[in-house]
């Protein structure tokens, strides 16, 4: 591939939840520029966000969303970031990238502007090993491979579905670290791509993550947070335990690691403390319930797998907050959503995941 | 802990399989001088090991392993370097350090000269985390934590058994890989330690390991290699799995990732690959097995979960080839020869794993 073409130009949409900084789209203008973009307004709807010249993007506020959702516009959270996930679903693009607008371009340890859009898609293009760890990490990189001792039955790898990146400068902690470790910054660049293990959850962070829409759009559900709701900020987290159940029980790989971008400011830990405290008690009962679920023989697409974990959070996790019934149902409408968006032709790779 | 005061000095042994190169101790020599070295000489017992003035050791060769094991000498690989683990039961000290006499000290990318046992001491004695990934990696060193969305239940971790360190320059490569890629060196600094998912295998190499003798030695055992048996270079990696599952079922933690080595030399691939070749067929049924091996409850030590895995060991792999039925009775002896080496007393810890 020439320099010159970006790389999966026209199968690649950025979604971006709000944009509250005219900086970042501006220091972000040499790597998002030849992409399209799709903002999706998380506020009032009469507010206006200015977008620079030269970007081709389309914006989407509350009005857009009830307008072309109806009733299911229900499922997409309002004021919250949590908002996005309509952007994946009105997307016609085969690969997404998410970014928040408070993350800036990073430096690597030699000075270089890092192009992180760059890497997610070489995350995305290249193989994940979930069945076995390789100790130099990703096995595909330049100058690495599989060590001895790992099974070459495995080396084939199977599809990525996430590419997770990391941040440097303000970490992303819950409100109780921010509140501990208000002067922590993250200053280390670990050089390191590496595919998160079948059976093991972990933390997915929102703020630069990049998927194959066509092999998990469906489960990238931000839940139900912000306005109206008991929560906030597990809207990222509760994608990644869905989408990670949903790739082990289909076959398909998380990456996390590189790119790094640069997270400029610490969002309030007293105004995040009163979103997440429901969430730090809650996630005790959720993070069993995950790591126990058990997806059937017959869930062959991201659909019938996220309508199965809708129906198993019903069943199993209502008990712990009725949060969680009101949430089962909007997992179902999304999906209904998602489908009346997506109509057969164009989901088609979903179900030959 | 003063810097003056060597970490653990009276709490650990450096066992070496054998030392060919009057280099190799001479430029480890400010980091281990002040410790007690077990040298396990795997060849000819005729030839003379020359250590150089100033360190602290004891040497075995094959005449001292078969006078202190008599019949139970035969566990121990003979003309292979895997006999270091005859080391590993001689010790009385609670860590062991393990090294290949080619490697050397590596720097890191500021130009320092790596300290690795300093690195393994720091990740043997901080807790391990291998039910949850953690995405800015070992949450306990500085400048990191755990990250949001990471159960707060599960931020206590669990003890360390087992400190993985990794290679710069010579990557551990198999046959084939060193074969297809002669001029590929390992020159990418990663910053990191993690601890592997439970549930997870990986390839333990035996060139810069560490562990935690009380808490997993007696499932150290570096198999039959070498000298009469059908194949090498396998020893180091049958530990690795037999340990990551005994691990996994008695809570316990392995990390890998820092420190790094500098490994000088490749060995011979087509040498390699007579060793290697039916360990390459053989590991194909070998994974499996170790993926889906069940200890019972009662299985409360290593010595007893070590005794059922040769138990399912026999039964299981036999059928690959008869090796695997005596690699089994020699998993039997190994640990009959521990516990006359290690009476009650000493390996007390063992029980309270």
């Amino acid at each position: 591939m020439a320099s010159a073409t970006p790389l999966l130009k026209d199968e690649l949409d950025i979604v971006i939840p709000t944009i509250r900084n005219l900086d970042f789209l501006e220091m972000w203008r040499p790597f998002f520029e030849p992409y399209h973009l799709i903002i999706v307004q998380d506020g009032d709807p009469s507010k206006t966000i200015k977008v620079p010249e030269g970007f081709d993007y389309e914006l989407y506020n509350r009005n857009d969303i009830n307008r072309i959702l109806g009733p299911k516009a229900n499922c997409i959270s309002f004021k919250d970031s949590a908002c996005r996930c309509f952007g994946y679903m009105v997307s016609k693009k085969k690969y997404i990238y998410t970014i928040d607008d408070d993350c800036f371009v990073a430096t690597d340890p030699s000075g270089h502007k890092i192009n992180a859009l760059k890497q997610h898609i070489e995350n995305l293009l290249c193989p994940s090993t979930p069945f076995f760890f390789n100790t130099l990490y990703e096995p595909f990189r330049e100058g690495a491979d599989f060590v001895r001792g790992y099974p070459f039955s495995l080396r084939e790898g199977v599809p990525t579905a996430v590419s997770h990146g990391l941040w440097l400068n303000i970490p992303d902690y819950d409100a109780p670290t921010q509140l501990v470790k208000p002067l922590e910054r993250n200053t280390r660049y670990v050089d390191a791509v590496l595919t998160i293990p079948k059976g093991t959850l972990f933390p997915m962070c929102g703020m630069n993550l990049a998927f194959d829409r066509d092999l998990i759009g469906a489960a990238m559900y931000f839940g139900l947070m912000g306005d109206g709701q008991p929560i906030g900020r597990y809207d990222d987290m509760w994608a990644g335990w869905c989408c990670k159940v949903i790739c082990d029980h289909l076959g398909l790989g998380i990456k996390t690691g590189l790119p790094y971008i640069y997270h400029s400011k610490a969002s309030n830990p007293f105004v995040n403390l009163r979103k997440e405290y429901k969430g730090i008690f809650w996630q005790e009962d959720i993070i069993p319930f995950f790591q126990s679920v058990v997806l059937p023989k017959e869930a062959t697409t991201v659909q019938k797998c996220y309508i199965e974990l809708a129906k198993q959070v019903k069943e199993k996790l209502t008990k712990v907050d009725p949060y969680f019934d009101k949430l089962a149902d909007a997992m179902v409408t999304w999906i209904e959503a998602w489908d009346e968006l997506n109509p057969a032709g164009a989901s088609v790779a979903n179900g030959k995941a």
